[in-house]
């Protein structure tokens, strides 16, 4: 029996290879499946969450500067962290380096990991450091906690909660689109010069996304706690249908409502992209996609770049994207291996 | 400037590249340096430990079972906890596989990582799934909890405290290194028929490990709290000088006090290894190096599978092994990348 992994994707695989796990421990209060792992420290809640950067799949040492890709990987770690409504206190960082690597490069890595570390408030507490015969290859994790009365699940929208995401959509793929094309056309070039003219914001995006700290603390503040939230890590065609999945709902968003910032759309035309595309299905964005009951509507306001994009409909109803002349376009899962995964 | 990584060696790489973090928050209680980071969860302590397992590095696809593959990564973590004085209680599994891999060899894996998290009654809680382009990747963070007058350091060992090991030494080593001949001897052979006789008892080590959960139960049974501990990952000498290092202290230990099994004898003689060589450098032995004060000498027998092997000295001492006719043979840290690491 030989199955491809594609015929699963990834959140396919993920789920038949957790299926035979049991809770065993009353602390234990949620297993894989949402953002972090969630466990009763008595008073407070212990979150926790893992990501692994590979060489290759998920940063490419051609145009990737390792300070930046130290500071990434501290995002992707705590980002999920904020996404479970908390506050993120510690990390740690695994590392596997060839013997090529300089004790400088790595250094430059740390120096990223320090400078997310002090933007974030959070405390290197420990790693693994490894030689690696395989390429560079960078694991995270993130501690953080959240009250009991505070946490946020993708589990609890409910019909009629208003879809929102913070910041824009897209922008990340597109930097990387276009980083690739510099690459492409500069390969055996001497002193390359590649052209970004225009589009450092989306090479920002890309190399050095935020976490959106910001966002949730705002939320705190305005007293809102969202029903449902996950960080756009994957894009928000796949991420929607993870909330829309544990939370047995459907959802509705609307294209002219997406959040696309305008190098994205002059990007896009340039390389020959839809700007929607990439949107729905671009990842590393970062953002939070959450749910706030409908009564909350003008409270959004108070917290910065927040749009609303849609509404969750009851499951029978699917999840779909409505394009201004009211087309209803089903919104699917990814495969794997995807290129932003 | 570009130094060379094995200037410094894996513990002066970890020490140079975290020296400029300070922590920030009074819950985190121990940074990078221990087994596991610890943070004050208010009633008791939280541990944390993670590492990596990468293919060609820690692990060789050519003869490692898959099922096993899964379960010495749940053991290379929960180890760490252990080494804490802790019970490990959670883990996370990341996993970086190539479209190469089906999903049914993705099950094998997280069969041998059920099988080990019900021996260990640790629950899954979270992980991530990615594609790779670059030879399967694991990723292992394991989560545990302790009473605060439980833990035990690394830092603790007292002049005179009692040097003891579970289990013994080098057993994986040797069992790696039979692996290693059978795959040489018989590459390119249809039908291999790799000659194992004789010699399960180091399979077994190098390829399904155990932690030492015995040993610590029967430590908190008989009231011994050491004064300090590390699990045998890196081999004997390396993670005694890490004792004696946090510690401030020296050590000597005897030669003839090691316990060596006596399949690895047999094995080492058949491939003109020095046993005490295996002992001393190997790894992946989990067993626990720990030390109790000399008063506490008569308790030790109820700890099943503990030996003495020597004891800590002024740190001006240095760190020596004892050959049987007096000699002193210093005791020094491994370069980067040997190959058991």
């Amino acid at each position: 029996m030989s199955t491809n992994i594609n015929t699963l994707g990834e959140f396919g695989l993920i789920e038949r290879i957790t299926k035979p796990f049991a809770l065993k421990h009353a602390q234990s209060l949620k297993g894989p499946g949402d953002d972090a792992a969630v466990i009763d420290s008595g008073n407070v809640l212990t979150l926790v969450s893992t990501e692994l950067l590979l060489e290759g799949i998920h940063f490419d040492l051609t145009y990737t500067p390792l300070v930046h890709l130290g500071y990434k990987t501290i995002v992707a770690g705590i980002s999920d962290i904020y996404a479970m409504n908390g506050t993120p206190k510690q990390v740690t960082i695994s590392i596997g380096v060839s013997a090529r690597f300089a004790v400088e490069q790595i250094e430059e890595i740390y120096k990223g990991v320090k400078i997310a570390c002090d933007k974030y408030n959070v405390d290197l507490v420990g790693g693994d450091t490894s030689a690696s015969l395989t390429g560079l290859t960078l694991g995270v994790t993130a501690i953080g906690e959240v009250a009991k009365d505070k946490i946020v699940y993708r589990s609890g929208a409910k019909n009629n909660d208003l879809i929102c995401v913070t910041g824009d959509l897209g922008s990340a793929y597109l930097g990387l689109k276009l980083l690739d094309r510099e690459k492409r056309v500069l390969d055996g070039v001497q002193n390359p010069e590649p052209q970004f003219e225009g589009y450092e914001y989306l090479l920002q995006r890309q190399l050095k996304p935020e976490a959106q700290r910001l966002a949730v603390e705002a939320m705190a503040d305005s007293d809102i706690r969202p029903t449902a939230m996950i960080d756009l890590s994957d894009g928000l065609g796949s991420d929607l249908l993870q909330i829309c999945k544990a939370s047995k709902m459907g959802a509705r968003i609307y294209l002219n409502r997406l959040p696309i910032a305008k190098e994205s759309f002059k990007l896009a035309e340039e390389l020959n992209i839809d700007p929607v595309v990439a949107a729905l299905n671009g990842g590393e964005d970062y953002e939070l996609l959450f749910t706030v009951p409908l009564h909350r509507q003008n409270d959004l306001a108070g917290i910065p770049g927040t749009e609303i994009i849609g509404h969750m409909v009851p499951e029978s109803k699917g999840c779909a994207l409505i394009t201004p002349d009211g087309q209803e376009i089903a919104i699917t899962a990814p495969g794997w291996g995807t290129e932003t995964e």
